[in-house]
């Protein structure tokens, strides 16, 4: 999408063939930093230190932290330390395994000197297969869009989101926003409330940025702001993203999603996930079976933004001493999703659904 | 409640005997300052600048605001200059009418030179009242926690609130938080859920203050956070405070009250609403009636703190030019609600059951 006015991806190889670019996404969105990352030490820091973050990008910046290391040591002891150390940065992140998974795959049946170009292929196939999966995944959403704004005589559609699934999120389009701008680049007058999404801010700091990079109307509001919305019908449709749906239907997604949820169902608005096929997991048959990762209490009690001298810096929003809990994940029910947006198409969030659009996956989804 | 070990109240004469002295509430929790307010001007400051809050509070310094006033000028203009001065300085906050109109028609019967002296007792009468009120709010509330206690073995009773509806908003004691104190007090093992409360932060700033200097066990959480404790079975009950209860038991509180109620309802927590009796608006038949204030989006846009060098600054969250929307309020529906907390008892939140507790409104809630 557009970044300074030129489209743009998320990670890309430098001009040296071999050295990966990224956006460093932990200063966004007041400084816009590219970093270069040459080993696999710094792809697994980009990943657990959050430069790079979302499913979907965190499974190709996996894959390229594969073929950096493959480029030191491609043995098959090399390649088991690259997957076991990548995978151990992000502990819920079911795309950052299935990434690794699909390189050793790839990887352990060929001669150790035809391992890091391999891994670079296959990395640049995996960031493509992003690219469309998301424009797919757009053009099945647009479609909800569409039906709300011809109901609406040119008013806006008003369509929230929590956190950032969108393309900072992914390698370009996002999976939530990707119905948003297709629809906005089809010229539907489409509004997005923004939830800031507490503790890190994803919303304001990156879907807000995105947002205003991109041209698309928008409001930042409060966290806790979404459900008043919804009381006064000031919302047409959710859409979020998802780090995890499990064969049920239910769904893991930031911290906060559930509440957002509940709101959506009280109030009648449609709720919809966004998610790519690789999100889907389907041997873990219900949510109560995923565990939640608690994250550091200063992210609670820290909040990153501008200082008044231009610079990123946070401040203490509590006494010094004060605990906190920092859950960085919540389960959405699937009773309380009213579908599933994929490449392949919308389905109800049930374990039928997702039958329908994978017939292939029954089998395993036992 | 204690405050650096002291027991203390947010409002109280100095040894002078006339000049009032206010804890500056504006640079909680990262520094503890005391004011004297000597004149009216002072007292209108301390109102206008938000050095108090909290519908209670605000009342008080009103009533010793004229007080104040009655020491310069207790002539009949002298009177109504100062309840027209103070009254427009929160222009929505119910209470501050209603303590002024309240010395208004105490001080005009009498002799000119017996006003001030009558409004110090009027001010003074006022403040115990509310600590008196707070104080059977908590004796009426720690029977709930009383009896979760008892079937937990000694396990922490897990309290979670929202904003602070606690004794900084009030004389002493606070609603919301008065049966936590009580139970703690009482020596029962209770821990407390504190919503940060985004976009002010009440809740990190005042009410996880509160509890650390009193010394009740505590946890800060996003406001996204208190969904998935519920989930996990981490809340055994929610008590929240109130801006105005409606006659049908609607309930208007701080922006993210309607989210909370959801999730406890969705997952079997019991809701509570802690109030005094002024806090019925018996004239207001339902929720949906009343207006919701929107605030400045500079609320939303930017978080206070304390910064590195360690004085009060703010941190602006998302980029230069992002617009914002910040809906003080929210309307949690008395369906959600499974009783009310006042001086009176304990009550369902219903038509009925605020009849129950004051069958003197009856005619007037018609």
């Amino acid at each position: 999408m557009k970044l300074d006015g030129v489209s743009s991806r998320t990670i890309w190889l430098d001009s040296d063939g071999w050295s990966v670019g990224i956006i460093d996404q932990t200063v966004l969105p007041h400084t816009l930093v590219r970093l270069t990352l040459k080993t696999v030490e710094d792809a697994a820091h980009a990943i657990k230190s959050m430069q790079v973050r979302g499913a979907p990008l965190i499974g190709v910046t996996a894959a390229y932290g594969v073929a950096l290391a493959m480029r030191a040591d491609a043995s098959d002891a090399g390649l088991d330390r690259a997957v076991r150390f990548l995978g151990e940065q992000r502990p819920t992140a079911v795309n950052l395994r299935w990434a690794l998974e699909d390189l050793r795959a790839t990887l352990a049946p060929l001669a150790v000197d035809a391992r890091a170009a391999a891994a670079y292929d296959r990395a640049g196939k995996l960031a493509e297969d992003d690219v469309e999966t998301c424009r797919q995944i757009g053009v099945n959403g647009l479609r909800l869009i569409a039906d709300i704004a011809g109901k609406k005589g040119g008013r806006p559609v008003n369509v929230l989101t929590h956190c950032n699934a969108g393309w900072l999120a992914c390698v370009d389009w996002g999976t939530a926003t990707s119905p948003i701008y297709q629809a906005h680049d089809a010229g539907i007058n489409v509004h997005v409330w923004v939830d800031e999404t507490r503790p890190r801010n994803q919303g304001a700091a990156l879907t807000a940025f995105e947002l205003l990079q991109h041209g698309v109307p928008h409001s930042l509001i409060a966290d806790n702001a979404g459900g008043h919305f919804m009381q006064r019908g000031d919302v047409d449709l959710v859409i979020v993203g998802t780090d995890r749906v499990t064969a049920n239907g239910d769904v893991a997604n930031k911290i906060g999603t559930y509440l957002k949820a509940l709101a959506a169902k009280d109030t009648g608005v449609p709720f919809y996930v966004a998610l790519p096929y690789s999100t889907i997991d389907w041997r873990t048959d219900r949510g109560a079976d995923i565990p939640i990762e608690e994250r550091s209490e200063d992210e609670v009690l820290r909040v990153q933004g501008k200082l008044a001298n231009g610079d990123v810096g946070s401040v203490l929003i509590a006494a010094d001493g004060t605990p906190a809990r920092n859950p960085a994940f919540d389960m959405t029910p699937a009773r309380l999703v009213t579908g599933f947006i994929t490449e392949r198409g919308i389905c109800p969030a049930s374990r039928e659904g997702l039958k329908s659009l994978y017939p292939e996956k029954t089998s395993a989804a036992a």
